[in-house]
């Protein structure tokens, strides 16, 4: 198996988004066949694992998942969670907030929907549009950002320090592959609801979304909670990288299943 | 395909469950690979049915599961929900009400979650539990029954007129059925965090439960929202069944992707 490290954001606070490249596929080895074989497999180890998770009822997961419009987020959950039951998982949206959400400070609806004694909880967006959206927008200043910024550590050490293993990507995609995506949801009919206009006006301002990116990770990726950039270009390398990220954390937390209660021995149901 | 009608409860009120026999099997034909087989393909078809029902994004679905104790409602979500993203799908399990829930009406917790536009949202127990358990438990008396009855027909309807899809199953296994189950998952290691000493003194009180079940579905399968029991001893058959009838519920919405935009005709992203 490739390895995660060179995706791994550092905790020392340097960081260079263009050092990695979204055309990388270091996941996504052998033929085509191979590959989608594989990713049935993970999905069906991850299923597993995410049994245990709900049968141990003990920990948590949180799976963080940003990106610019077209990233695959909802492609990742679709095909990564493809063989994962509903019982354990839930996916949460995080819209444009409400006006009650806007009413409250911006972890208030986060907290809201943190994943509970053995739940698998995934963030299609998160908290960090909050670190995205009004700095390209220049909502906040420099301040506030940093404030913000050890808002979201704080919240998440509190996660992770309450049991909660945090797994974040950044799906990491070219502007190039991102015009060719929103330029076939418009080009597909069976597509085209996923497209709103709106997208094209976030893509003018992709180059502030890029730097924003950047500064975020560099600021939120501790020992923690590390983000990892997921070269995206490729859908399948895409998938296969998350399934073994996944894998590999939900084995690392070495999840069993509640022993065996001794009192229960010769109990005869009648 | 074998008929639903033998198993769809009457809304005239007369209903005995005596009538449907739990070992019942007409969902389940051929070999036990023709099966699993087809079980997979539902799961698929419902798949494609919850995608086009998150791309409509208007309509909802709601799937609310009952039975006793080892009924299979975990199993159902597991095996009918194999395939399904969890992008769309979302698993709410009715515990013993908190302390904050008592202290509203009862269908204040369930309101809170009831499935949103484009979702379909899978009750693991239900408001039902609420003519169950205090009939059962005395704790009612016929008049309160009687109203919460009608509380809860009022309830489904407010649900169905504003676009909701109300499927209602009662899991159906036999006394005999539960004692296996039971007593499986206490000799086996492995299936042993699913049992409860609870489930002893509950499974005392078989026969009140039966008749319970009995009349809350007689009152409350209406046009709008009605009951279908499902014959439970088999877990194939249960699993099949249960696949069919989502499937052709979700069919019957003949759920359809919005329309093309004629003003997108041309449009290139740049």
């Amino acid at each position: 198996m490739a390895s995660f490290k060179p995706y791994r954001v550092s905790s020392n606070g340097k960081f260079k988004l263009s050092k990695i490249d979204p055309g990388d596929i270091p996941f996504a080895q052998g033929s085509e066949d191979q590959q989608r074989e594989q990713l049935t497999e993970l999905a069906i180890e991850l299923d597993k694992l995410q049994n245990r998770l709900h049968a141990e009822g003990r920990r948590k997961v949180l799976l963080v998942l940003q990106g610019m419009d077209t990233s695959g987020k909802d492609g990742t959950i679709r095909w990564v969670f493809s063989r994962t039951s509903p019982l354990g998982v839930r996916v949460i949206p995080f819209k444009v907030p409400s006006e009650l959400e806007r009413a409250h400070d911006f972890l208030w609806r986060c907290h809201a929907v943190v994943p509970g004694s053995g739940q698998l909880m995934i963030w299609n967006r998160s908290h960090y549009e909050d670190v995205l959206v009004p700095v390209v927008e220049e909502l906040i200043d420099k301040k506030e950002t940093q404030r913000r910024y050890r808002q979201i550590n704080d919240f998440e050490r509190l996660l992770v320090e309450t049991g909660t293993t945090v797994i974040k990507c950044m799906l990491h995609i070219s502007s190039e592959e991102q015009r060719t995506r929103l330029q076939e949801r418009i080009d597909t009919p069976g597509k085209q609801w996923k497209f709103s206009r709106g997208d094209l006006a976030v893509r003018l301002k992709w180059d502030a979304y890029q730097t924003a990116y950047e500064k975020a990770l560099a600021a939120t990726s501790t020992e923690h909670a590390p983000w990892h950039v997921i070269p995206a270009n490729s859908k399948t390398h895409r998938n296969l990288m998350i399934a073994q990220l996944l894998v590999r954390s939900l084995k690392d937390m070495k999840l069993q299943l509640p022993p065996a209660d001794p009192a229960l021995e010769g109990l005869v149901v009648t």
